[in-house]
């Protein structure tokens, strides 16, 4: 199939020159599910102008043309591509004196192929040409902008549905389009891309997640601390931080000379608290937990949605343990995590890699017996909790071995959120001690743990994964209240005052029921409680659950009870 | 008694010459309670020579020396002081050809005066010198660092002593050190300065106040929103804090070329949430609050403790509403003022400022009658909530005027925290708008308020006011539970399950009895419950309130009946 994807960008060119003969043609490559091809087109082109193109690419295939390589001296392919300079670009590039061209019909591209034989063997109906966009030429952007024309072709009409069908499916999916219906998040251009702002309903369902986070970490023992975004940089040089993230610092200074760095993680302000105080080994393992903003200066062209920001909300958590504790503590973190990823539906759902270090020991920092004990250790956390975890060399932390855990999302994907990190070189670095029973001062060991990582990064996930029907305990809105008229607005005030438990709002607009309560469909509320005369008369609610039939009336009671 | 403690300057600079002949010496002037003088000192002094020089002083005082005023020329004047660089500086610099001294037997100084006649007015036992300190000549800091010598002076020695033992409370209270002693906060070198970091016990100090302020805030119809620390300088160029937070704000650069600011206000991003969809007067009022850091770029030399730092984290919280709504809408946030200020015990021992636009109106922003209408509204809310504001013109905010609350704190302090303020101009200028009943487009008016305002400065207050005995809602750990010996641990961790609602900690600690209770009052704890032998066979606690007498025993529920 990839052979036939490349060979229909040829004839997607071939259109092109057909309908706009200036154009000047930058190169077409097969892509996953199909082809796109890069234009320099003397006008500007939209996407209404591409069934146009769609049609006479058919015209072309119905001609059965034949692809003929051939292979010409640099000097015959200059004279052949004399009106298309980025073509004399590649070629003057290629090495050797000879270069590859394809001829189809009229048609000739410089390529290496291979190709079909015969635009006969191209399913008429199994390919759509679906956008455009911009792209620099070899997407360097100091080199003009191009127009890129993409298509996607399969074998058969039925596939080209179902990959169509699914695509829509994930469009619904996706965050950034849910988000602004659902009212979760939205971005401003005077605050600025990459800056996400999180609405009252997106910051309930941020608070939701990290009070479930939070209240499990603290079973276990964590406690929760706070520390600023700033810090000298000094802080990240002894660890490493300010080598590793240099790229992706933010630089703060002031007009009185201040000189600081923006926290791009969490651990090194934790690591200052743990040293603001002597410590015995009485009082290990100390678990510090926090949920604070970090920021990390990605590549202005690629940040969007929640997936990629400037501003990350991380829930980050540390212990300071003695080495004899580090494997009951390994044990509690995967207890914590499988205590959250049960409490989002996704457990059961996973495996769980013992990521090593590879071959060359080089790349990471520590010393090799302490690399040893680590990875014995989370062996026998992996065989003694039955995680069959699967080793996976290379895939190791610069200071340590991990275990991490690899999830599915409702379409599929795999996601790699959760990890537990054994440090023993960071507390080294700060010279973090405890006094340990002999009365020696002692390096503890420092345990990095992510439960849901990023904020952002996770309500993006589960937004998709829900397509935004949330459990019940992560909707914002819970329950919306609907009067069927006016005169029910005091029963349905009555009836939010009795359930002062949950998230409940009232639609009080000017609207049809009907209206209302595709409205509250469309907004993904789990309940909508219908009141009017026949309720207020029965002193009952008629409840509809979202995606179910309507449920019919209930007494307010037992609709509670239901919900609970 | 200013003369007296200026002339008990000159009298401390004798004695050093006396004892450090080489002294070079700067100037003594008198301060509030005391008086200080600056020094060159040829070794470095401690505040162990400090008792040798009191010592020496009152030697002097005994003699009975005159302070003789005398005015000589500037010429000899530079021969008296040739040996003293500082004061020949100040000649040169004083205007005139003729300049004063006072001599004070051996010792004569350069000094307009006016002092006492002799020496035997000074109270000998009423003065102390209390510390030393660095101090640039001059107070600029190109200049060379001098030893500042600080002493305290009044009519009496039980003047002086009621003074001291006033410090020594004061010095009790400060939040700086009990912050350390109850580990609350901390700081690091490699952090900075001007950047608390909270510990475990200082964020269950700040989210109990956070949880308090949302849950009334909730109660009058406040949504939470959060919003990222950057932005575009241009939000601020449009709020107008670009200009008036010139100097205080920190601009932040990476190495990929991105500009922005970090925000010293939270208003402009709530606006921004607001703007991010459209609004019809059916949604008004919206109320967004947050606690989230903001950042001010104070001089370097200013930061210390929680009262003054760059990071700022501010309960701030803005109403967006229509006209007719103001008034209701102000009451709302006296009434929130009330149930949060009566909740600390602040309530009752308070007045409140009508603040109002002074005579310059050139000075603020927005429209005359705009002003107008608002200070007619915060007088007609005085009036029906019998408030008794005392118009205080001239107090106003930039865009309008605002009820601003006075509270005093344990030790007498006025402290103006809480405040109100009606906001016609900044809609106005993001724009801002809603759909009123009429479908026109409208812009509605903001109003701004602080509960808590900054929780560093609150917390500061907090526990400078309860002496960090804090009441039990707020105290990081309510009880600790005391086990006589080793043996009594099972029965201390049941009674620490069964107490599972409360903030519970163990002493487990080898120490005796006495001293695990004498730690837990030091640590200002509100409940220590002892368990022992005697315990364990009736099945009681043994309870001692902070504060209090001991409880004496008392079965468990009992105590948690009591506790509620």
């Amino acid at each position: 199939m990839e052979t036939k994807r490349h060979s229909l960008s040829h004839i997607l060119a071939a259109a092109v020159l057909d309908i706009y003969p200036k154009t000047k043609l930058g190169i077409g490559p097969a892509i996953e599910n199909g082809f796109y091809y890069d234009f320099d087109f003397p006008a500007p082109l939209t996407e209404d102008d591409l069934p146009k193109i769609e049609k006479r690419m058919q015209e072309l295939i119905k001609e059965d043309l034949k692809f003929v390589k051939k292979s010409v001296s640099k000097i015959v392919a200059k004279k052949l591509f004399k009106n298309q300079p980025y073509k004399l670009e590649l070629i003057k590039e290629l090495p050797g004196k000879n270069v590859t061209i394809y001829e189809t019909g009229k048609f000739t591209d410089l390529c290496k192929g291979p190709h079909i034989k015969s635009t006969k063997e191209l399913p008429l109906s199994a390919f759509k040409l679906t956008k455009i966009a911009g792209a620099y030429w070899k997407g360097d952007e100091k080199n003009p902008m191009l127009t890129r024309i993409y298509g996607i072709a399969f074998e058969t009409k039925k596939e080209l549905d179902e990959f169509i069908k699914m695509q829509e499916e994930a469009e619904k999916r996706d965050h950034r389009k849910l988000g602004k219906e659902l009212d979760l998040f939205c971005f401003s251009d005077l605050v600025g891309p990459g800056l996400p702002m999180f609405t009252p309903k997106g910051t309930i369902l941020k608070e939701e997640l990290q009070k479930e986070v939070e209240k499990i970490c603290r079973n276990y023992g964590f406690e929760k601390v706070s520390t600023p975004h700033l810090a000298k940089i000094d802080l990240y040089e002894i660890s490493g931080h300010a080598k590793k993230f240099a790229d992706e610092l933010f630089h703060v200074s002031s007009p009185k000379g201040h000189k600081f760095v923006i926290k791009p993680v969490q651990c090194p302000h934790q690591t200052q608290i743990y040293a603001s105080r002597p410590r015995s080994y009485r009082d290990l393992p100390i678990r510090y937990m926090e949920s604070e903003k970090q920021y990390r200066a990605e590549k202005p062209g690629e940040v969007g949605g929640l997936t990629r920001v400037y501003a990350i909300t991380c829930e980050d958590g540390h212990t300071f343990c003695t080495r004899e504790q580090v494997k009951d503590e390994i044990k509690s973190l995967v207890n914590i995590i499988k205590d959250f990823y049960t409490s989002i539906g996704l457990w059961g759902n996973h495996w769980v890699s013992l990521s090593t270090r590879g071959k060359d020991f080089s790349k990471y920092i520590g010393e090799k017996k302490d690399w040893d004990l680590c990875e014995k250790i989370l062996q026998e956390v992996s065989d003694e909790m039955n995680l069959a975890a699967k080793k996976c060399p290379g895939e190791a932390a610069l200071y340590g071995p991990k275990l991490d855990f690899m999830f599915k999302d409702a379409s599929g994907k795999e996601i790699q959120i959760p990890t537990v990190q054994i440090d023993f070189a960071t507390p080294k670095r700060f010279n973090l001690t405890y006094k340990n029973k002999e009365g020696l001062e002692e390096n503890p060991v420092m345990v990095h743990r992510a439960i849901l990582g990023s904020y952002e990064r996770f309500m993006a996930l589960l937004i998709e994964h829900y397509a935004g029907a949330f459990p019940l305990w992560l909707s914002p809105v819970q329950i919306r209240v609907i009067p069927i008229s006016d005169r029910h607005l005091d029963y349905a005030e009555k009836i939010k005052k009795e359930l002062h438990s949950f998230r409940v709002e009232i639609n009080d607009e000017n609207e049809t029921v009907g209206k209302k309560i595709r409205n509250g469909e469309l907004q993904k509320i789990p309940y909508l409680v219908i009141v009017g005369d026949k309720e207020i008369e029965s002193n009952t609610v008629s409840v509809r659950e979202r995606g179910m039939k309507d449920l019919g009336a209930m007494e307010l009671n037992k609709f509670i009870e239901m919900l609970k």
